[in-house]
């Protein structure tokens, strides 16, 4: 079926933002972790996390202005730091929980029975019960005109990264660590991996790497 | 095993790009065809397409300026339009080979043995084999200073979805559709289902969905 722009704008609100956000593709799961000046905690699910570049490590943020994310926003942007942890299978439930509109006043940490874990010299909690965990330092941050939303670059500070997960050439497999992948508002999946590909040549057929 | 900065800087640059490229989390695989004036055509693979907005319907996209990347840059910037097209499991080996740098008169459609479909009154082709293609209006654009990426902002004009596929509020069962997901730089992925969460609320406990 084919779906036009005034399809799209035409249709209701929690439809079009059930296809729109099934669009993309698979998305990254995780839970960024914050706190305020006092330390109050704060942890809210995004699947906008996406890969800015390597050198510097850069990871790249889609906030929204409303709900949830915006005491998530608002501490980072005073702090200068946040984390960012993978959701893997066995914490969906309770990671997908701190999307609910908690009061500010409320850690979802708490709320929803994860843990918080501090690292030294870093002002924002990590998840303990997320397989990687990464430490981020704000880098740049900007309000986006075409519809509010905010674009936040951090850097990666330190990782935590199971040795079980790290492969030969440096990557990691993420279905060893039991990271998710998100599809639409609300919809979880275990990965599994078909294939690895051979740095591509423009005179050489594609090949499949093993393992 | 935990990883500093100073670590990832000072990792030989493949490692570190495998490395960094895998902590985002799982990412989408996206074919992103473009043509120039001449309808000369462009296809490259993607892994940085991200949901913006759901009304008006908007995705981001970073690219990268060096590399095969460039010919999609230049071409969606002078046409102002692209398009966005899911990676299914059975197209695995020809979509990562658009990677590879051929020359620009060289149309990876011809090189991978991927089908260019046209629209009307839409300057990009689509790719014929892939389950759910987007045809995007150009909206904004910026290079990020930090890092000299391509922020790309376009709007759905139309998208082709299978009906099989959508649910009934609307979003997508992206394993009916065999969309596959991506980690690092060459590991693909097929998802299975977990579980589907309903809407996030403060008083009540999480709670899973059928279906």
């Amino acid at each position: 079926m084919r779906l036009s722009n005034d399809d799209l704008r035409s249709m209701p609100n929690r439809e079009r933002a059930a296809l729109v956000n099934s669009l993309s593709g698979f998305k990254s799961a995780n839970l960024i972790g914050t706190a305020d000046a006092a330390g109050n905690c704060n942890l809210a699910i995004m699947s906008s996390v996406v890969h800015l570049g390597s050198h510097p490590p850069l990871l790249a943020l889609v906030v929204r202005p409303g709900g949830e994310e915006r005491h998530t926003l608002h501490n980072l942007l005073n702090s200068g730091c946040y984390s960012i942890n993978h959701v893997a299978c066995d914490m969906v439930e309770s990671a997908h929980q701190t999307a609910a509109r908690y009061d500010r006043a409320i850690s979802e940490f708490e709320a929803t029975g994860l843990t918080p874990q501090w690292w030294d010299d870093f002002a924002a909690p990590l998840v303990a019960e997320a397989p990687i965990k990464l430490a981020m330092g704000l880098r740049e941050h900007q309000k986006l005109a075409i519809n509010d939303t905010h674009l936040v670059i951090g850097e990666v500070l330190q990782a935590e990264i199971p040795a079980a997960c790290r492969n030969h050439d440096g990557s990691l497999d993420l279905t060893v660590a039991g990271t998710v992948a998100l599809t639409g508002l609300d919809s979880y999946h275990r990965a599994a991996r078909l294939k690895r590909m051979a740095y591509a040549k423009p005179d050489q057929p594609p090949r499949a790497l093993d393992g």
